[in-house]
């Protein structure tokens, strides 16, 4: 089975993701610059979220581009990955309308673990599948990855210290991420 | 005619069903962990209907895989299948925001019947298509379908004595059809 | 230029305006059937309009499969009637939340028939680009368009008498079109 | 790397903000004719922004169609213009809810300028990517995008004089873009 109906799909559960945030975004009555200024954190917190799903698109573009077959249990495992970056929305909003708070701050990033989790899943069934074995070659270690995971362990608890180190953290993997991964580009790109 | 516009309306309809139903999952004012206690009906619900969507999607994605051509009575009987998959997201809100109560879960099982049955139709209607035969020999007998069906037709009444079983049931169907349809993938998978 | 990215951006469309209208289907507090019964009309103004958006979803798929190119003017064209078909959700919504009162079901019909012009204007632009010959032998003289656009010009005035004289034309105009463009597929399917 | 998936995505996430914005006409209480007055502003918003969303996929598909490669640099210019672009049904609704007050109108127009920034860097970086050689060819200078990002500097301001006054350079700038780039068409059309 080829990859094209997966990635369609998963276009569309992420393009809505990152657009449904944007709800949150609720016109205020004050037509004044001070009317926006309650939406600043709202709109930070969508901000940093649509970059983190933008990373994920780019990055499941990659994959997914890199490989050719996908089996069964592959589809379950993107469905698995979807449905932790379909929670980011709510977390994103929680903690947007109540200033980065611990509770929603911890739990952003519990969401972010999970999703981190689940493409890392992904990827391994993408490998298990035969007729991948060049994805194999390209993909090598998955070193970006597994430190994202150990940064996002660190920054969870944190944030019961204070919200704003785990903040700082979450935005430097984020920053870690925002270069795509190289080595599938440089072994199967034009 | 080939599957792919099919294919590509299809993922829209149903990565929209699977979107908006986390709309449900409102952001609550408190910050702590008890905020989030009040949402777990309506997580618990979601978690539910992801999976049932998703399987969906999955033995769909399998369904028109195999299938080579589709007529307009094929195009009717899939739009028939998302009529009953985008009521969806209204019988989970009403069941989750009720603490799964009497009514809500017999309703819930009942899209969850005509949504099955709307499936055995399209499968029909596919079956019926000229240059499907291929996909006769590979579908076999829909066995489990058919059990689902059956499943339903039980689960449904039963929510008049507890609507716990019934859930139970909902979830027995939900494993069964975790398991996509090695028949076709055996046939048609490389 | 192919057709390709005009059939995904309308199905993206369609699909969203497809499954925003279930959104207007809120879950009642109520717990019982008798909490249902206020849906009533919400929900049958939906199953309405879900046909009719079925409809123009499924002529749509007929009338691009059978053109060949697509110009710039044909986008706009592609535009215009997405941009009728958008406001679908909103007079669905306004006729079904005030029981199909006369205004809304008025309302209702001119965006059906802004619709069906709509249509039409993109068929005639389809016709008029250059490598669609072949079309226009299939298409004939669309009599069925011409119809139903004469039929919601006499329902429109007619909901000033009885609206549900309005709706019961409505309703003949959906059945017509529920047969597909047989003259399309006899000439282009397989 | 082709341009498919980027184009997929692309048309998903414009599909959805275009149709979003239909959920800020709520419909009215009143079932008159006069119900519908107040939503005259909010409509006259929607139309505009829709006409905006519909340039910019309309040029986004000439782009992408005469484009053959994408580098990372170049997912990710696409990205940042659909950020922009996600928040166009923020900046119509403060607009449209508020009769086109003077912040509402330049931030509205803010938001226009910084989206055809973003699609001015996601030219260059498509110029910029190894294979697009014809690409450079047939865009020549880009003079449009140049003069709508100069009228937008001259209308932002000027809402502060009046509102109107930059309301119509938004509606110029649209009239003078509704035109297809014709350079593009001209190279790679049939």
């Amino acid at each position: 089975m080829t990859t094209g109906r997966v990635e369609a799909f998963s276009d569309g559960v992420i393009a809505i993701i990152i657009t449904i945030m944007v709800l949150e975004l609720r016109a205020p009555h004050d037509v004044t610059l001070a009317g926006l200024r309650p939406l600043l954190p709202v709109f930070g917190s969508y901000v940093m979220s649509y970059v983190y799903i933008g990373i994920y698109w780019s990055n499941h573009h990659h994959l997914l581009h890199a490989a050719q077959h996908v089996t069964g249990k592959c589809l379950w495992a993107n469905l698995h990955l979807l449905f932790w970056l379909s929670l980011v929305p709510f977390t994103t909003a929680w903690m947007g309308e109540n200033h980065f708070a611990t509770w929603p701050v911890a739990l952003y990033g519990s969401v972010l673990l999970l999703s981190g989790v689940a493409y890392n899943i992904l990827v391994r069934a993408l490998l298990a599948s035969p007729g991948n074995e060049l994805l194999a070659n390209a993909l090598g270690s998955d070193l970006k990855g597994k430190i994202s995971i150990v940064v996002y362990l660190v920054a969870i608890p944190l944030a019961f210290v204070s919200p704003w180190l785990s903040l700082a953290l979450y935005i430097v993997v984020a920053i870690t991420w925002l270069i795509p991964d190289r080595r599938i580009e440089r072994n199967f790109g034009e």
